[in-house]
């Protein structure tokens, strides 16, 4: 049986550890091709380079492994392996990370990783995104590898309603503690800014951005709960914004039409 | 009684006609602060500037009316308006455009028109995101502001469900041509890509995105088939991406629990 193709991308850029493992795992299942951005593009969200030309680069720092670094986004990563990379070939799973750090609840608005992910369900492919709730550049990537060696292998063989897109985040935990899966929604959680106020050195104000991420959310069905109590949480998303049960109680807004 | 405070904000930077006209509209009924970018930023989607400070210029191209511009993307822009800009002030209605181009269906992830206005939402203000069916320089920006003065007015008198975020696209056309306002669902459609491949003048290849809008969306109730006919498109919209008719179908995927 053919192996499937598994696009590999990711918004650390090629060289983070986190795509590595990702390569791993997508190796023992299937063919991994990586288009990954050539420098960090943490907080992308769903960028596109529209005004400037884009490179492509071939890299052998996977052995064995079909891959190229790209000079734009997360998403342009995925539409230049769609479009130009692998063009005329099917890609039968897309896989996006892994990120270092969560991106849970509406975190999947501003995160590369997700952006990418959602950008290869757009596209029609089925698409993971994964997150390790760990910053640092030496994360633990090991526990969580068979999770998400079970999670890519049931998508390719499972439809699950209309979701094309999985965003899946694992705790910093040892394997053995971790729980399991749990599938969930996302958190109605976000950020709390602020902004650290400084002066440079030619004497010029600058603002640079802080932050901490709040969770109001009591539900205990949600990917914040879910990671807080030790499992991996999984959350299919869409990319249909429309707030349907506002619709209705808008229609009075029609009315305004006879205007001078 | 105390006019409503308006922030004004948009894609394609402070100089752009389309955000002159907003400021027109928003200045008819309450106090407009500009806070927008200083440079295009068309397709940054919901991008932030994390690893880089940000700047603000207080600039007085708009008569009268409070303007800064900012070096971050749309979304830095709304978070430092509401951060440092307007700190301890209450922002009554967010508005972002008007775009220089269309904004229907999927193309809010990628719009940074529609992410300032999403940014707004997710801080709890009522916003509104405009866009025009032109891309022109020089495209008429008039024939809509009677609409989006009554948008605003609406917006600011009245409770609409939960959604505090609207997409408003307007035809190109002119007002006596206007229909009035249609309440929508976003469309089912989106962009087929293509890349335009050359080499550069030191013999590099490169790659320039390209692509066409197509709508295989038969619905009568889209953005897309109410601005084909005449109508100006009002979409709610939200932030939860979450597909809650695919929880229940993955729930299988729980009892891959027992790894080794």
């Amino acid at each position: 049986m053919k192996k499937p193709l598994i696009l590999v991308t990711n918004d650390d850029g090629i060289t983070a550890p986190g795509i590595r493992a990702l390569i791993d795992v997508a190796a023992r299942i299937g063919t991994p091709v990586v288009v990954a951005p050539d420098s960090p593009q943490s907080g992308m969200g769903h960028a596109i380079t529209i005004h400037s030309p884009l490179r492509l680069k071939e890299e052998i720092i996977f052995s064995g492994i079909e891959a190229y670094s790209c000079s734009g986004t997360p998403v342009d990563c995925v539409k230049l392996a769609k479009n130009v990379v692998l063009k005329g070939r099917t890609i039968d799973l897309c896989v996006s990370g892994i990120n270092h750090g969560s991106n849970v609840a509406i975190n999947i608005l501003y995160s590369g990783t997700m952006s990418a992910a959602m950008e290869g369900s757009l596209e029609g492919i089925p698409s993971i995104g994964f997150s390790l709730l760990d910053f640092a550049q030496d994360a633990d990537f090991e526990s969580g590898k068979p999770y998400i060696q079970q999670i890519m292998e049931y998508v390719l063989a499972n439809k699950f309603g209309d979701s094309k897109l999985l965003n899946v985040n694992i705790p910093k935990l040892p394997f053995s503690e971790l729980k399991g899966l749990k599938v969930c929604r996302q958190a109605e959680a976000g950020w709390k800014e602020d902004f650290i106020e400084g002066t440079d050195p030619s004497g010029k104000k600058y603002y640079w951005m802080s932050g901490e991420f709040r969770n109001d959310d009591g539900g205990i069905d949600t990917d914040v709960w879910a990671l807080e109590n030790g499992y991996i949480s999984v959350v299919p998303c869409g990319h249909d914004l429309t707030m349907y049960e506002s619709i209705q109680p808008l229609k009075n807004l029609e009315k305004v039409n006879a205007l001078t």
